[in-house]
């Protein structure tokens, strides 16, 4: 079995952890820390917990992480680049599920997350975990960013026509829609239900963290710098992303072919038949990934409709999947989930 | 491995039933059958299941489900009444989720659902299957009749103080709240989003048919007829129960330790601490049925507060826990889930 | 013209204020304050308000309203009571949209709001304000307490049955249901999109601030003190309570007309034909109570139906209502408003 | 007063139209017609218009419109064009809320539509409502095709850029994302609750009604055919359409001078400040379209923000606004309301 640890469950991502490696089979839950409710069960604040999860939450120091294996960075932005070097050098894994290793030029992270980098050494060995990209690298990495959720449905979208290079890669057009929890358990007038529920908006259009991290990628992809526009909106479901991507084609070429042998192997992508539309909810509760790609109107403009449950996929799912390919485990063990709907 | 059969898939307690069985350890899905969509595979209708389940729909016939162990009826009331008995016959087991067999008073199945009985002669073998209730006769049982959802709500929170004699059962209120998807997946205009969001109402109040199962439940534990005044509500939430009960004490007794005791073997009631809350959403998509009482002010009535999803405890789950008893299972095997949080 | 002005204009109580005093034919919108936000336009906080209130929020001074005939507290409780004296005493009549002054005995009062009451020599002179009752001394009231939002509800669905003697007093109970806005504007966990979304949950069961408003309203209804139990919840929509009423019958009479003759003549009170089910959206922004009365199964127990929009009739509407009387307007001056649905 | 007539009001534009115009100072309701519910009192069918209209739906003759001025058809489509010429012969003014008379091209509508055109010979003399860019016309018209919702707030959000000549018009991408209202009030199983709520999906992406539409006006105004891209989306909220539009600048401007300038004297479009973001909240229940305008990242796209509400700025408010026009009204007559927020 392999001993975990989460640092920071008290949000949502957090909560979503525990759900899944409550019920991991290769997973004891050793530890969960929280710095402001150190003591209390988490079943206490988390009542969906109840008879899951025995643990209480302790102060998050090193010696109560000790005896981990991997531990889970589930905290804001700008904490595990301060802790996670101790780990590392106690031989412990680490996967951050904040932004704090995603980004390899260390000047852009500053720009866009306004702090200072505590930790530029480690961006080095510190390896995207986008399994469709990396797996290799994963398995091998002791440090993990896990990607960001706009970044992971975008991402998977644009890359079968990025890496084939079917598309203008100056003018990629990323639109995007995501459930509130992916703002966070943190008491925001924004997020309250009376602001966000029977309303849509976009915000963040002037510029969203998540923008240089799926240009880095893109960029990557392409092996050039790309063009990219990204508006991010505020639906009102609780958990989902629902990425429509826009390019313009350069080449032509069998493009549902192209996303299916793209993705054939993979177990958490499912590219659905020709003129489908996928929903949200189809990937509800589950770490898939469904795409679909149209030619609308047999003009230039290829459109990809890319969807993910943003906690899953999105965060906590893909950190399981990435742990599962670093201990060598089967992919999918503990996250083999059927999507709840309706 | 246990074979089993779905009559009637394409609503929503088919759909669950279908995510529940997919990862049961002991099952194996046969079939599943409908009339109208014989030919499509289930995930073209449900695209949540796509990679999960298989299986395309059949026509309804005995030959589809011959080979089946225990065949489930997730249809519209009515069907399983006139289909049952020639499973039986065939030595399979059967489990219905409409009401056919949930009344013991033919006379008053009848004047509730409008048409007449088409096999009274089952009734008298039919058991009712509330596992708190009747655990030992469901294991013997060839025929069971799956609870509603409200009376699996309503019941579990009165039992306690019914079975004790605590309350005055001549004035029982449940006042009970409803997700939209208790009505089906039917196109019906009052269950249309733009119909039933951002409202709430009642519905029923002249009489509902989850009236007479409740009210001979708990004329059972209470070994007399009772009054029972039932008050359903539509609420705008896709899954989930809350029934809020009131009663007159007639008795003193601890009240906290009654419901702990009631049900302190059973793995699907949670009776929570003192003073609690229950939130549907604490039992998203799981089978667990959470309860706290309550006596407001120290007056002499007792409100108990009772929380299930509908689609689970209140029907799918609560079936499978039944097939699980009936053939011997651990009774959490394949429904031993963590409820979807946020 | 009517001069008015607001007080904390940054709540929903405030905005919905807004909404009605734009339009309202007799009524200039003389100043609004806000200690937090002075300075800023009122529209730039809510952009719903663009070129229809050009007004800019202004500090809480005595200068700041002395032009005002009449002055609104859309308060947090604890801030009428400091500063309704100053402007009684500068001749300008004040209608309190919280809790300063409804409850008549201070001692009760204390103890349900926890702080000691700044102005108890006001309470003589404040009065009640629920026109239904008490419109003859609103209409000569320089001080009206606006009434509660769950208050407004309960009572009206109650009193036509305590006022002839119908029911037993010893026993009245009130199963609420409010939509999210009854929370207010405030940034509290609770209140998040991710956790009132799709979700159902009782809450101060063991006691609410509004149920000695309440009792105290009934027990000068019944002339002796009434036993009532109130179970407020929490449900997923914006705007809307619905309040489930439940009553022994100690007397026969035809319940659907004493309703009708209870509400003839009252403009905001809509008795609904026999058999109807209310809706919290056909009030949706609208001042309008509707009420069905129910005698299900001929037992003896009534059920009562009653929906009111929280922000309308049980709040900024109501208290427009109050001013049109304590001014001799027309009683629906600026509140003729058609609901807005679906 | 100018009496006013309505065919087929038991739909979402219906009942809309019958909350603005049972309001407007100028308007007399008439007659309203439903085949179906010819009898039935309008405000049984829609409870939120009790003591507002009392009028009883009536058969739909000739007869029973012979007394308007001005007649709305609130109808499917197809309908209009068969009715529209008997009423007009008789010299009462059409407005038709359906997309019968907005497409000039024959062949192309009825590829669209899929039906034969029954009075193309009406098309030369309809005048498309738009009044931001027909007001003239309009003022004279006897017959008014009032556009669709999504192309309302599509073209309001391109015009300024297209009629400027500053963006590259064979790439216009408008992703639009609809309230679930907009699929209208009909039993379908796509619009139920429990499959639209917490859900978000783009539909008809090879192709919805509504490109033509759009296509044909932003044609108009650059003089030349444009190309487009049109991805509708289905979110879940009741009403509000937010549409957010991508184009590619080939020239430099002020590009929000450029749409304070172009709206300058426009009633019902507020261009916001820079930066902003539109909620279709704040417009809901309101006859105004919000507008934004964005470079994000100082690149060469533009990326423009439009909500509307679809019931009233997208179908009756703007048909209310087109009559004014017609009679020569007060164009905000009936229609100057606050939008309803929270």
């Amino acid at each position: 079995m392999i001993k975990a640890g989460i640092v920071g469950g008290t949000g949502y991502t957090g909560v979503e952890l525990l759900r899944l490696l409550a019920k991991h089979p290769e997973v004891q839950l050793e530890a969960i820390t929280s710095r402001s409710e150190a003591g209390m069960r988490v079943s206490e604040m988390f009542p969906s917990l109840r008879k899951k999860v025995e643990l209480a939450f302790v102060a998050p120091t090193l010696d109560s992480l000790a005896a981990c294996d991997v531990v889970f960075f589930a905290t804001p932005n700008g904490i595990a680049m301060k802790e996670a070097k101790a780990l590392l050098d106690a031989g412990i894994r680490v996967i951050d599920l904040a932004a704090d290793f995603r980004i390899r030029d260390v000047a852009l992270w500053e720009k866009w997350y306004g702090m200072q980098h505590a930790c530029p050494e480690l961006l080095e060995q510190a390896i995207y975990g986008l399994p469709e990209v990396n797996r290799e690298k994963i398995a091998k990495a002791l440090l993990v960013a896990n990607p960001g959720c706009y970044p992971t449905a975008v991402q998977l979208g644009f890359l079968p026509l990025v890496e084939a290079g079917l598309v203008d890669v100056d003018y990629l057009v990323a639109d995007a829609k995501s459930g509130v929890s992916g703002a966070g358990r943190k008491a925001e007038m924004a997020s309250l239900f009376s602001e966000a529920s029977d309303n849509f908006k976009a915000y963040g259009v002037a510029g969203h963290r998540h923008l240089p991290e799926i240009s880095q990628g893109l960029s990557i992809a392409a092996k050039r710098s790309v063009g990219f526009t990204f508006v991010p909106h505020l639906t009102p479901l609780i958990r989902g992303i629902h990425a429509t991507l826009y390019a313009r084609l350069v080449a032509d070429a069998d493009l549902q072919r192209l996303f299916e042998d793209r993705y054939a192997n993979e177990l958490f992508v499912d590219v659905m038949p020709p003129g489908s539309h996928p929903e949200t909810r189809s990937v509800r509760g589950s770490n898939i990934c469904r795409i679909a790609v149209h030619r609308p109107q047999d003009s230039s403009i290829v459109v990809v409709l890319s969807v993910i449950d943003n906690l899953v996929k999105g965060a906590a799912g893909q950190a399981v999947q990435n742990m599962n390919i670093m201990f060598g485990l089967p992919e999918d063990a503990g996250i083999d989930l059927v999507p709840l709907l309706p």
